[in-house]
């Protein structure tokens, strides 16, 4: 019994050894929320081969560019983009100076919760929308509005602020490429004034890394004092054909990794692919209804059409599958 | 004469011991073409003031931003902006492809080396040119075709390449400011695409960090390829009131440092001006007719108006004399 009971001793010492190393191997894996496989191998195979010095493959720093997309990329967009139940809490806010919305489409809709009605308008209503939301203030003060909101509002399913609806595989990649010297920009369909009070805290990513769709601004005095105006008019709408366009204007060079999840992403991932040298080309697949949401060609929002999975797989980009290669998905699960 | 042959060996060795202290200090001033005086003053002051850990006037590394004007601030631009040489330059080598420019104005004049002539048609004139040699390429090529020039054109004052007639006491501020955790950027009314291919080596700032002046681009394929097509269409002007714009477009937050030397750069130092906190906004006074150019109010290029210099006065900007402030102008000096 003596022997047995030193036995089982030096057993669970040697079982609380072997799991505090694995602990610290795991505390020490900078992707540790994927799971290991192709698509994670895939990942820090491009990284050491453009990295290594003398490698055929490696790439000198400042050309070490990687773009993601913002919306179901970095985080949630369902069961809409965020910035919608921003622009719908807005309208709710401000409908006490407008009571002719009560009888004025989009936003007699909208008031009454009936989002699908005020939408039915398409991009005439959306514009409206955005117009009367982002528009017709300084861009000091869109950028307060856009501070307070984001510190308080709620994800409806999740019960958690915005910003902590971002996918915590995806931070810890971001934060895995500029260990290993990368730039890494946001490009997204989305607002760029809506995006910049936030990323920097969440993501690691400052204002001037930030590409997405914008409105016009105008410089003037008020009160003594210089602002920008926000107008509305539409000035650049960073999605599909854009993304190339506003990578090549805000950044002047072309991307060796992109990182998308939908039908909006295509032509980031083609203009990245077509430079020379090694590159990287990955699209977030949503298929965990448990965990997250799982939609693809038939959605109305981040689509994942069949041609894109066509074009992922003609043109080898790696489609991410959350339900398999994510461990975890958010930081609030753990 | 024994005596006096040591005292002078003493004495020379004295001095020439002096001379080399002297030498390492200069090498180790990394402002050594400014000469001494209250402009060098207000450099070091502010920049020790923000980075100074625990000062009132203390600014986070991330929020140390410092914009540049470029033609007449960080390289030359007389006797007429260097983009415009290109321009020109591109006309005569487009002209055989061209022959009914023999005839059409403004090309008939130019090709006639008659600028004036040319350009007499104002901005219908001039965007002509612009779309004649800066559009109808991909992005690639015009890359391509700007880098040729710029290695091989030559100012036709200084017989030097384009690139060697940069100010070297600002290239000595733009690695003074980074070496202090600043970013610098380019905030210019001449054209993006025909600054970032050189900006880099010449002055250490990368693409991502230049903004400028713009026309339209279009993504589409050829030959098998995803380009960038230059479009017949001004985009974005980056003078006068599009540089706060510019700045907030790019950077997306508000420069603590600005550096200018003409009428389209007032906007930019008032729009820096208005932030709070330690500020510096500096304007370069073009007034060393004999090693560089004299000019001011009454220039065509680089205006430096009698309001502008009321306006300096009034806001307390500092004017930078290029005859007193700066030891030597350009690195071929020496």
């Amino acid at each position: 019994m003596k022997t047995t009971h030193k036995k089982n001793l030096i057993a669970a010492a040697l079982v609380s050894a072997l799991a505090f190393t694995a602990t610290i191997a795991q505390a020490q894996d900078p992707l540790s929320s994927w799971n290991d496989g192709p698509t994670k191998q895939a990942i820090v195979a491009f990284v050491e081969k453009v990295t290594k010095d003398g490698s055929p493959d490696f790439v000198p720093t400042e050309q070490r560019i990687a773009t993601f997309d913002n919306d179901g990329t970095l985080w949630c967009e369902q069961p809409m983009y965020f910035q919608l139940f921003f622009a719908v809490d807005r309208v709710k806010a401000l409908a006490p100076q407008h009571p002719e919305w009560k009888t004025k489409e989009p936003f007699a809709s909208l008031l009454k919760g009936d989002l699908k009605g005020a939408l039915a308008g398409g991009e005439r209503a959306m514009l409206e929308i955005i117009v009367a939301t982002h528009a017709g203030m300084t861009t000091a003060e869109f950028e307060q509005i856009v501070k307070d909101w984001i510190a308080t509002a709620k994800h409806p399913k999740f019960k958690r602020s915005y910003t902590e609806c971002v996918y915590q595989p995806m931070v810890e990649l971001l934060a895995y490429l500029r260990a290993n010297g990368f730039k890494t920009f946001i490009v997204s369909g989305g607002g760029i004034e809506f995006m910049r009070p936030w990323t920097e805290k969440v993501y690691g990513i400052p204002p001037e890394q930030v590409v997405g769709s914008s409105i016009k601004t105008k410089y003037e005095w008020r009160d003594g004092k210089p602002v920008l105006m926000r107008l509305p008019e539409m000035n650049f709408i960073d999605d599909k054909t854009g993304k190339p366009v506003g990578i090549n204007s805000h950044i002047g060079r072309r991307p060796i990794a992109a990182f998308g999840n939908s039908d909006g992403d295509q032509q980031m991932l083609e203009w990245t692919q077509a430079g020379s040298g090694a590159r990287l080309m990955m699209l977030v697949h949503h298929d965990d209804a448990t965990r997250e949401f799982a939609y693809g060609a038939e959605s109305k929002i981040g689509t994942f059409s069949d041609a894109l999975m066509a074009e992922a797989k003609k043109n080898g980009w790696t489609v991410i599958s959350m339900k398999d290669d994510w461990k975890t998905i958010f930081a609030f699960e753990q």
